[in-house]
C-alpha cells in the first residue's frame, strides 16, 4: 500500500475506536451502580460480559454516513448493544434441554441470569425512549426505532435466530441452516443498527435500506467467520465472498462522502482479515 | 343491598366483561398462528397460559375514566399482559437454583420457554410503538407509555421484585419483604397500567399520578391476597385493608364521572371478595 493508503486506514481505525469507546462510555454510564446493588451489580457485570460484537458502532457509522451527528444514534447504539448483551446472557444460562452447552464462566446462579436479561432487553428501550428529552431527535423517528430494534430483538429476529440455531448439528454442515441462523442473528442485529442509524441520522427511504441491507449482509459475513459455521469449509467460504460483495454494492452510493472511507475501512478490518 | 345497586353491579360487571374481552381478542389478532410455526405456536401458547391479572383491564378503564377512547389504550393493555406473560414464563423454566419450583405442566421445552419470553416481550413495546400508525395517540405519549413500560417490566420494577422474592422464605412470615415484593410485582404492574391508560387518554398529571397510585395500592392487595402471602396472616390482613382504604382515596376525585363506579365495582369484586 502507498503511504496515504496507510494513513487513510490509520485514520479510520481511530474513527471506529472513538465510536467505540463513545458508545462503552453511554453504557458505564446509563447502569451506574445503584441501589439495590443485587440487581444492579449482575446487570452492569452482563453487559459488559457478552463478547464484543459491531453491530452498536455500525449504528452511529449509518448515522454519520447520512449526514447526522453522533448524539443522536447514541441510545439506540447502546439498546443494540444491549440486545446483544441480553441474548448472551441466556444463551449461557444452563439448561437440561440446552443442545451443547457451552464452558463459560458463571459469576451468577442461573436465576441471576435469567432476570438480568430479562431487565436488559427492556431497560435498552427505556434508554431509546428516554433520548426524545435530549431534543436531539423527532418523536417519529425515536418511535419508529424502537418499532426496528423490538422487531430485530424479537421473535421474527434473533430469537428466532436463537430458535433455529438448535436444529444444527455438529456433525454435518447445512449451509442453508447456518445461512438462515446468521440471517436472523447477527444479520438482523446489524441490519437494524444500519437501519436505525440511518433514520436517526436523518437519512432518506433509500439511503436506510441500502444501510439496512448492508449491514445484512456484513453481519452474516460475521456470523459465519465468528460464530457459527467455519469459513474453511467449501460452502461457507463461497458464501462469505458472495455476501462481501453484495454488501460493498449497498454502499457504493455514498462514494465520495467523507465518512464512507469509514465503512470502508470497517468492511476491511473487520470482514476481510479475520 | 337495594335492586337498584344490584343492577349498577351487573352493569359494572358486564363493563368489566368487555374490556377483558376485547384486550383478548385484540391479542388474538396480534399474534397470529403464522411461519415459523415453531416460534409462534409456543408464543401464541404461552400468552395465553399465564394466569389472569387484573393489570390490563385497569389500563384500559383508567384511560376512559379520564375521558378517552378504549382504542387510545389497547396496545398498551396487550403490552401490559404481555409483561406478566413472559415473567409468568420465565419464572416458571426449571433451573438448578430455583428455590422451590412449582409443579405447573410444561408444553415446552425449557430452553424454547426461555426464547420464547425473550421474544414476547419487546413484541408489547412493538405493538405500543406500531399503534401511532392507527393515529388513536400523539407520538409523546407514546413515547412516554414505552419508558413507563419499560421501567416496569424491568430491573427497577417486575424483575426487581422476583429477584427480591428469592429471599422470601416459607417458613417464617417477613411483612416488610413480602410488601416489598408485592409493591414491585403486582404494585408496579398495575401502577403502571393504570398510569399508562391516563396518560394515552389525556389525562392531566395530576390524574395520572391518582390513577398510579391507586393502581399500586390495588396492585399490592392483589398480590398479598392471591400470591406472595397469606391474607390471613394477622400483619398481611392489616396490611390489605390499609391498602384498600390508600387506594380508594386516590379515586375520590373521579367521584360523579360515569366511569367512576366502573372502578368502583371492580375495585369490590376483585379487591374485596377474595
Amino acid at each position: 500500500r502507498p503511504p496515504s493508503a496507510i494513513k487513510m486506514v490509520q485514520t479510520q481505525q481511530t474513527y471506529w475506536a472513538t465510536i467505540e469507546s463513545d458508545i462503552e462510555t453511554h453504557l458505564k454510564k446509563s447502569i451506574p451502580i445503584r441501589h439495590p446493588v443485587s440487581v444492579f451489580d449482575p446487570m452492569h457485570y452482563l453487559t459488559f460480559a457478552a463478547p464484543r460484537t459491531t453491530a452498536p458502532a455500525l449504528c452511529i457509522a449509518a448515522c454519520e454516513v447520512v449526514g447526522g451527528d453522533r448524539a443522536q444514534a447514541m441510545a439506540a447504539a447502546a439498546a443494540i448493544h444491549l440486545v446483544h448483551a441480553a441474548a448472551f446472557t441466556h444463551k449461557n444460562i444452563p439448561l437440561t434441554d440446552r443442545p451443547r452447552p457451552e464452558p463459560i464462566e458463571h459469576k451468577f446462579n442461573p436465576n441471576i441470569e435469567l432476570l438480568t436479561g430479562d431487565g436488559i432487553m427492556p431497560f435498552g428501550l427505556e434508554l431509546v425512549a428516554e433520548s426524545m428529552s435530549l431534543g436531539l431527535n423527532n418523536p417519529d423517528r425515536v418511535l419508529r426505532v424502537i418499532t426496528e430494534i423490538s422487531q430485530a430483538a424479537g421473535s421474527r429476529g434473533v430469537v428466532e435466530g436463537q430458535f433455529k440455531e438448535m436444529d444444527i448439528s455438529l456433525s454435518e454442515i447445512d449451509v442453508g441452516l447456518i445461512e438462515y441462523v446468521c440471517k436472523k442473528k447477527e444479520g438482523e442485529l446489524h441490519s437494524c443498527a444500519a437501519a436505525c442509524g440511518a433514520i436517526l441520522g436523518g437519512g432518506n427511504e433509500e439511503e436506510i435500506e441500502n444501510l439496512r441491507r448492508y449491514g445484512l449482509y456484513a453481519g452474516m459475513v460475521q456470523g459465519i467467520l465468528n460464530g457459527v459455521g467455519s469459513k474453511n469449509r467449501k460452502g461457507l467460504q463461497e458464501m462469505v465472498e458472495k455476501l462481501k460483495v453484495l454488501a460493498l454494492k449497498e454502499v457504493e452510493c455514498f462514494k465520495g462522502n467523507g465518512k464512507f472511507d469509514g465503512i470502508l475501512a470497517w468492511f476491511e478490518s473487520e470482514l476481510c482479515n479475520v
